[in-house]
């Protein structure tokens, strides 16, 4: 894939990369799979363990898939429908956790560091100012996104450039130190808003079948949540056969550039984790754009947020575990991580029966499940 | 505690062991739970990471625990009951597998090292001779266990001797190299057979409802599995109030040498990581033994084997995931010291509000779950 460049437009950027999406690899997984059945343990002992790696084979064109280069995104950015008193948090909340990423004292940092993945941290639209360092890439997008309850979140144009951002900073680690797998987590008061408006407009179920309590708001602000969405909704009326336009109409900043993250490795052939309600909520823009992004993405977690469960659905994605995670930030993604690179470990480290010198059944028959 | 002497007989190192058990720290544990409140997350928003940490605090007597040593045990025996045809590998199986978790091809090696665990393999009872490394425990108490549809499958002399044995290798590895947290996993062809038949035992349940189809048997072999247990029991009529003779009656070696790590973590304040239906089932002996020994317990997954979810049941477990595994070996185990790792340092490591300056909420209502 060729390197983003400055002649290009955001929209040649994502026009370039939905291109290069292709299927997965077929014989990859196929070789991948027959390779289970030749390892020291029962056919199917390690359960999804083993599917997982066959995935990941598919995914990248490697029937022993190594993910050495391991990489969390965590995007921040600011949302205007905060003013309606949707969070618990004040909108400061946001700024101050991007230097909490950036100085690494956040769940993301610990978890990322345990999955042995560097984390990049990105200001999509944070209102407060944030820390010009080294560690942090300042996009600053917009001051938030406008409030979704009054009109569009962004522009058509701010949100193809959200999605080229996302791209052109996958593009720029594949080239750098390398992405085997990236996680996508994601950080802004008030976000669970845009996310479970996206879902609610995607899958078309009612927005309060799919709005959660965030951070941990009361029954009074989940009722004003509640109307914000269907407000937003009804203002905007999404089209979610057009992924671009749901993302400018009621997304946001943070939101779209995992959409570019998500779609730039599918091209690329990485597979992409899946975090929470937010994370998810990008993947359904991204699939909204290009349906070939699904078997690229991996679900790590089940949120406690109701929406989340739905988005999964959506995806068809099974998630791995269910720890009763609401934060968000790629703490899911993070460990989700782990998992794959321990099933890919596995199918790519154990012995056959063969190497091993141990006799295998003869009369091995599947077991149920 | 004082190391395992020569002049000690069995029965002196159970009973010296069993001393040594009290509560949890119900200090460190409540000082943990402060610090989860502090830390730069809305409160309870890593759910089971949170209570997991809160839990090991507890168990370690310290409020920021590290699991800086991480040991995971396989334990190996044969059982006499394989001759009733329970089980779709041959015998010869055993002693090979213990030579493959030696050389490191097993899937027990391989979630070890990614959880950064050490790995001690112990010949309990294997019939084919095991190599003579360094590497390997031999213990060889018997030539495979007695099968348990004729009668017991030890004396109780011998059950005592293999727990005694459990406890003195944990003791050895705690005064060598260390041991914060021990993850407990065993091999060992049919021995899903005794495994159940103690779940039966303990939990009272029907054989059939807690008899899986352990490697992968086909149904005609299932009947003769769930028969045997049935006779196992008929025979023996196990005594569930007493430990000892519950497993020398239907019990198995390797599952006597983990009912003494079992009890050597309790004494020892280290959290002991149960994995699947034959490490469960010893956790059922260890918990008849001494029910002081439960709360040093944590879970892992849960099992596909039927008879697991009714043993964690019993043991009042939550598993922390559910991945379709029925392995054995300590590969849940593993994983599950993976995640226990994640949850101490996410305690230990993540920045409080006050440290990275980040506003609290001042109104935060705990969601609803």
């Amino acid at each position: 894939m060729t390197p983003t460049t400055a002649d290009e437009t955001p929209s040649d950027v994502i026009a370039r990369t939905l291109a290069a999406i292709a299927p997965p690899d077929a014989d990859a997984a196929a070789s991948a799979e027959a390779r289970q059945g030749s390892l020291t343990k029962p056919p199917g002992s390690l359960g999804r363990l083993e599917t997982l790696a066959t995935t990941i084979a598919g995914i990248t064109g490697s029937d022993r898939p190594r993910l050495d280069n391991r990489l969390l995104v965590v995007t921040a950015g600011d949302h205007g429908v905060e003013a309606q008193g949707v969070s618990a948090y004040p909108q400061s909340v946001t700024a101050q956790m991007v230097a909490n990423f950036v100085s690494g004292g956040a769940a993301a940092n610990v978890l990322a560091d345990h999955a042995g993945a560097r984390v990049r941290v990105v200001d999509a639209a944070v209102v407060d100012q944030t820390p010009d360092v080294d560690g942090l890439l300042r996009l600053r997008l917009a001051a938030g996104s406008d409030d979704i309850t009054q009109g569009p979140a962004m522009t058509r144009e701010l949100a193809e450039r959200a999605i080229a951002a996302g791209i052109a900073l996958f593009e720029a680690e594949r080239a750098g130190k390398g992405v085997d797998i990236v996680g996508c987590g994601e950080m802004g008061i008030a976000n669970s808003t845009p996310a479970a408006a996206i879902v609610a407009a995607v899958t078309g179920r009612p927005p309060r079948t799919v709005t959660g309590r965030g951070t941990g708001i009361d029954d009074e602000r989940y009722e004003t949540k509640v109307r914000a969405i269907e407000r937003a909704l009804e203002v905007n009326r999404p089209d979610s056969s057009d992924g671009i336009g749901l993302l400018a109409s009621i997304g946001g900043f943070e939101i779209g550039v995992l959409v570019g993250v998500y779609l730039a490795a599918a091209a690329s052939r990485a597979p992409a984790v899946v975090d929470g309600l937010i994370s998810g909520g990008a993947a359904l823009v991204a699939t909204a754009i290009e349906p070939g992004v699904g078997p690229y993405l991996i679900a790590s977690h089940l949120s406690v947020e109701p929406g989340h469960a739905a988005t999964l659905e959506q995806l068809a994605l099974e998630p791995m575990f269910d720890l009763g995670l609401r934060l968000g930030e790629g703490s899911g993604a993070a460990l989700g991580i782990t998992l794959c690179v321990a099933a890919c470990r596995l199918l790519d480290e154990m012995a056959t029966f063969g190497e091993a010198g141990v006799d295998d059944s003869d009369d091995i028959v599947a077991p149920e499940a």
